[in-house]
């Protein structure tokens, strides 16, 4: 009864092929995106500079535009008078020109007026009728920023692969970029499978159950980057089965099926894909999610998760998560997806295969949750799992563990 | 020339001041998403479970559903030989009930059938024909979920202000909840305002800069969970101000506007918003950020962020990044925004307020970026600020000195 998983391999393999398996058959690609709306977005060009900033000698205070050397030796004992031949606001361009005994009123930001060198701040300055004096002495350049001095055309201002935080985004706005390319998201379609699997807003008849896979692994891809389509349930029936993978392979780079991949009754994706493509992993030697399939159909990457959502969430974490979010340009550490603690309650493990422990982290305490793999409800508490690996037997009570915390 | 400030205070009494009017002028409310969208939001409801789950006893693995005591005694040496009278795919029902010495073939998920008590694995079987011999004895239950095992209706699931993870979203739809209530995002309009302001795409004419404040504001609000919408330019003309204010109040619950805010010649906000509202903070002890306003007009806070984009986005950070955070039911702790390293720059401050210095960090390294704070560019780089108090003149390379990383 069944078939026989064609050969199980160990966790270490089933990353190193899977991971192989992204990189040989995805390439990044981009998108040109509204710059407005690039948050949290991976650049996928280099970008240099445009213009120079600011475009214009600038003055950086409220003040006056003088002939610097109108200022020298001016204090408040002694102050030197000029007179006041117009007044600029920011964006506003004076047809006059400063020369020496003559000034211009100006607002931070404006463009520093034709003879002008240096702004007097007005807290140094008193105006009376159509003069001012000046109080102080001003340097050349004195509260002006000159054309070019904070960046100048042509330079490398962000790289390919930044991430587009806010203040980045800033930086291509005041260049006037309205679009920049940004790695596209992966395009990626999850399908649920199992004659049991209902939808929500359906009625529910005895026997079957709610689909829980296909909007929480939805959900997973999001966390990773991706852009996740839902695709809906298909049947566990081959001509479904083939015919629904087809269709689906059209719109997405990658597909998340989930359920029909045990050695039970259900096994037909293992045989659409050998017919279709190839398998590269059938069978990773993990409890939960051994009956994890992963195939190759046309370049696309087409991937069988276990039917039970504790261990397909298990299996999307460890072995998927990671290249999802590469294939979205995203640099992340995944290390700090680790934590450590100190384990609340010995767990048991078979030995032979490696071990995923579902568990809360609390602080420094990792409780681990004991139900059987179909317990969805622990899901509403679990942080993330520990690694039991194949050949322990035991992690007792107090010990230091390393809690994988789900994406 | 210009006007005062209206009082200048420090920035503890401005986080203050500023917390308690978002504290009183905003309640967080609720809007219905569907939850296969719900990543990320936060639940605005205690969720109960609204039957059992499992919703029937099922079968965790492939196998024969037998009468307990039809398994007793048996062994590989001395097998039970059963008649099975049917075959039970997952999702599918049985008329026929299982008796002491019939039995039905079974597949995991499955709704046990009637008369049945145990599952016995397919490994501890050999079928034949319409017969199959058990190998091994099973107890009752064994390898089947009982109805409710796992969460009995009416039980607390979720708690309102849990973060919609993955595995949350999952536990929502194994108990067929299509929709959810969640935190609406607080509606946050943003609006640059300064004559010398373009908008990208339009042509940069001499004296003017394209606006950067608009878009990288609303970009920080979004990183804050907020629903965020530019929506425009305003002339710093009091007319055009006011008008522009009062629609926007309208679509808002929070207004970021940006320039203007000087006590230079386009102060025109702080005007606007006594003759519409009241003003709170006009002016914080604080370098770069002090000529920030804060008002509520109509029970809408309304904020007059800095037109300097360097200053503009530490002001967001320091004084709005949290409580926007808050509004859209985040319990984010923003302690983790910050990280310690050790200065490798001797930073300088002017004594009587507090400085904010743009730094960026590399490992356990802070590196002040010393540019005028018009320089846009140092946002390409930038991490984060460091806090320099008002009665400090000097920090000192090798200091160790906190971090305040952008949002």
């Amino acid at each position: 009864m069944g078939t026989e998983f064609l050969k199980i391999i160990d966790c270490d393999e089933a990353t190193d092929i899977i991971q192989k398996l992204f990189d040989e058959n995805f390439t990044s690609y981009s998108e040109e995106i509204q710059v407005n709306d690039a948050y949290g977005r991976i650049l996928f060009e280099d970008v240099y500079s445009r213009m120079d900033y600011p475009p214009f000698d600038k003055a950086l205070k409220d003040g006056f535009a003088i002939v610097a050397s109108d200022s020298f030796n001016a204090s408040e004992e002694s102050p030197n008078t000029l007179d006041v031949i117009d007044f600029l606001e920011a964006g506003s361009v004076s047809d006059k020109e400063v020369e020496p005994g003559k000034c211009i009123e100006i607002s931070t930001g404006a463009a520093m007026p034709k003879g002008s060198q240096a702004v007097v701040m007005v807290e140094y300055a008193e105006k009376f009728d159509d003069k001012v004096n000046i109080l102080t002495t001003a340097t050349p350049l004195q509260d002006v920023a000159k054309k070019g001095s904070d960046i100048e055309e042509g330079n490398l201002i962000l790289k390919k692969g930044d991430l587009l935080t806010p203040g980045k985004i800033g930086v291509l706005l005041s260049q006037g970029f309205e679009t920049i390319e940004v790695y596209k998201k992966p395009t990626v379609g999850v399908v649920s499978s199992g004659n049991e699997i209902t939808l929500q807003g359906e009625e529910l008849s005895f026997g079957k159950i709610y689909d829980v896979n296909g909007g929480m692994i939805k959900n997973s891809v999001i966390s990773c980057g991706g852009d996740a389509h839902f695709l809906g349930v298909m049947r566990d029936d081959y001509t479904e089965v083939k015919s629904k993978i087809v269709d689906c392979l059209d719109e997405v780079d990658v597909l998340l099926c989930s359920g029909g991949t045990s050695a039970g009754l259900g096994d037909v994706l293992k045989h659409v894909l050998e017919e279709l493509g190839e398998v590269y992993v059938h069978g990773i030697s993990v409890q939960p999610g051994k009956p994890t399939i992963v195939g190759v159909i046309d370049g696309k990457i087409v991937i069988g998760l276990p039917g039970n959502p504790v261990s397909a969430l298990m299996i999307f974490n460890a072995f998927i998560a990671e290249n999802l979010t590469k294939l979205s340009g995203i640099d992340k550490n995944f290390e700090l997806n680790i934590v450590k603690g100190k384990l609340t309650k010995r767990i048991h493990s078979q030995v032979g295969r490696m071990q995923y422990q579902l568990v809360k982290v609390d602080g420094n305490d990792v409780h681990p949750i004991f139900k059987d793999s179909g317990a969805i409800f622990s899901l509403s508490t679990a942080d993330g799992y520990v690694k039991i690996p194949k050949l322990v037997e035991l992690v007792d009570e107090g010990e230091d563990v390393e809690v994988y915390l789900f994406n």
